[in-house]
């Protein structure tokens, strides 16, 4: 999340009663997965002190005094997830909305918004949509023109992010998130769908991409322009998608990986890592499509290799 | 879909701009896998000329002058999709409604709507039905006598169905769809499930059949009387289920295939062709059960296999 | 379900016309996967007689006379299936409730309820609940504190349970369910889920669990503390899963099965039968991961067998 404007950092130490070494103005607070030059980020355990000091954000909430490159600043508290949430919740409080459709929010000419639908604070709707009933459109997100959403679908549900300690009695800590989900124009979506906002970022749908029903998108997904998903297709969080990718039925993808340009992937396959685009891919776990099928024609001839080396 | 009563090919050829060869009155329009005598049709790619023309449509839309049988027409014109979708839009044009019920929908004696449901336009509900909250019913759809639909569920949302063109900025078009959901007597279908509409003809679930939560039913597909449906099948396009079959939970069916009376394909299994009545199946893609039972067996075997062959 | 107070077994058989062998006083009433002492169950198929009079159930509904151990009653009838439906509808009536909120229901303080939310008849909501736009929480359900429910779920859709006989027109009849839905506190529940009711007892998600979007949860099923689902998981009837479990995106669970304590089941894995809890499974159907990982590379070696065993 960018905030509104650059924010003193001596502010924030305030804020999450922290210990500052360093200086400067946030402009934003991302996690780690999505970090900009500007940003303030959390790290609790040693193992990501790594990752997280030299990624590109500016100002490091931890739980320890670490060296840091020239330029950056430390946050030092003890317990650096509580801090963002902290900050978080300060720049996007929980703001009810008892109204179907938001006084924040605002819709474009030529759309029309149908019965029971909920169009939330701050939200976007451009010109000549259908938003058809039962829609949930959820607080800061953006439909962009001639966008139609069927029935029941949910756009900016809370993404499935938490903080896990399993020596408390409560394992599972809600990441409080702050991004969005923005939809490109002549996009479609299908009955069913749920779109995660992003933790931090955003989640994005491409230009003229088309979904069908049931699909299930996670946080900080971007999907390119043109793609096509069949229906009861499930992406995990932190995808990328490039432009013209044909999901068809009940494909799963995995978390933080990159699916090439124009890849095709077959029906019920599980992707579990990046694939090249151009290519056709096939089976749960996923190889290229003709290797799938050559490898389904091996395993009907092991009971010939079994006769032939063992006897009938 | 069945015009309302037949309508001279002359005026359709002037509200689509089109050189005429023949003459007669259209009883109705509906795309390629689902035309009857009477009909329009439209065509656009020479790959496709020959099914066109040499299936039971009457008038056939198409970009080129060709020789057709006897009794049939041409309607030449540049683009045929748009050409098709326009007389869509005239008989079927976008029709907003702003209330939970519209006053066009017809609902049955003894039947009960919960709130936040919606009811569409030409809508009829039979009698003693239960609609349970949060349950869209979109235009035409037609429901009969002791119906009962779970929350959440979409009945009428579009085809998925578009016009691909790979070299235009925007590769899918939607195709506007006139076709209607038909639930007859009986049915109980769960929560969250989304039944789409047919592209030109009707989506039917049969007498009696039962579906639990979270199913999708693509557009034009037909299921049979008593079939049952588990928790999170999808079902493609234009698929038939006859009589009596069961699907687990999971399963998913692709498009334009046909699955045999009282046939039972198992959990997660995946068909992608017609199969037989009367069998059980399992697999992904599917075998029969027993024929996928000793092949994953046989699986089991090959480290036995390599070890008499290879050696330790 | 139990009823309110002990009900005469004498006035039960009045109300089904039974012929009563024994007496006592009926504490509730259960299908036999749930019964308890004190209960009513019914059973109508020689096959099942002796399951259901040696259960914990003390009053037995039955199309024949038999033999029961001592402190056992029989109401004998015709058709127990209409009898056992007779009994539930009289203690739990079809209940319409045509507000957004019924009159009968109760909501925690600090809780807030978005627009076109459905509250049933009977359901408590806890304190500090946030319940987002278009979920509807069926009649009877109680629901904790702290609870999160995101838009387009549903609490509380009928079982998925039917009585069969194919020697009928409607092979299915719907068995009415007398069960509710427990959600205890601290549980998050995500967009578009559907959570059955029990068909006679409770279906349970344990303290501290967090389901992701598009979850189907069964009639009677039991999750434990602190689990964590993944996207479009399902779960069938009866199930079990310990504290501390971990479903991946897309995994089926069969019905009546047990999964242990901390046990973790990987993407698109199909659980057929009980699993040992502290490991990591795959597949569908689902080895341990260590064992299907070497399956897998098992496969891949066929080609090198065969060559060696056949030549070229």
């Amino acid at each position: 999340m960018q905030f509104p404007s650059p924010v003193s950092i001596q502010w924030i130490a305030e804020l999450i009663n922290a210990k500052l070494i360093g200086d400067g103005s946030a402009t934003g607070i991302n996690e780690i997965h999505k970090v900009e030059k500007g940003d303030l980020v959390f790290v609790d355990h040693p193992k990501y002190y790594d990752k997280c000091i030299n990624s590109a954000a500016t100002f490091i909430i931890i739980n320890k005094a670490v060296n840091v490159p020239e330029g950056k600043a430390l946050l030092i508290v003890d317990n650096p997830f509580e801090a963002y949430c902290k900050i978080v919740d300060h720049f996007r409080p929980f703001e009810p909305c008892s109204k179907n459709i938001s006084d924040s929010a605002v819709v474009g000419e030529g759309t029309f918004i149908y019965p029971n639908s909920f169009i939330g604070n701050h939200v976007s709707v451009g010109k000549n949509c259908i938003i058809y009933p039962n829609v949930s459109i959820m607080d800061h997100c953006i439909i962009g023109n001639n966008v139609i959403i069927q029935s029941g679908t949910v756009i900016g549900s809370n993404a499935f992010y938490y903080n896990t300690k399993k020596d408390r009695e409560l394992w599972y800590k809600k990441m409080p998130d702050c991004g969005r989900v923005i939809i490109e124009d002549f996009v479609e979506i299908g009955a069913g769908c749920t779109i995660d906002r992003g933790v931090s970022h955003d989640t994005i749908i491409g230009k003229g991409t088309k979904m069908d029903n049931m699909i299930h998108i996670g946080h900080d997904t971007v999907l390119g322009k043109n793609c096509l998903l069949a229906a009861q297709v499930g992406i995990a969080g932190v995808v990328t998608l490039k432009d013209g990718v044909t999901l068809w039925g009940q494909v799963g993808v995995s978390k933080t990986l990159t699916i090439g340009e124009n890849a095709v992937i077959y029906g019920q396959s599980g992707v579990g890592g990046d694939v090249e685009g151009g290519k056709a891919y096939l089976g749960s776990p996923i190889l290229e499509a003709k290797e799938k099928s050559r490898e389904l024609v091996w395993v009907k001839r092991i009971p010939e290799l079994w006769e032939k080396v063992m006897g009938k």
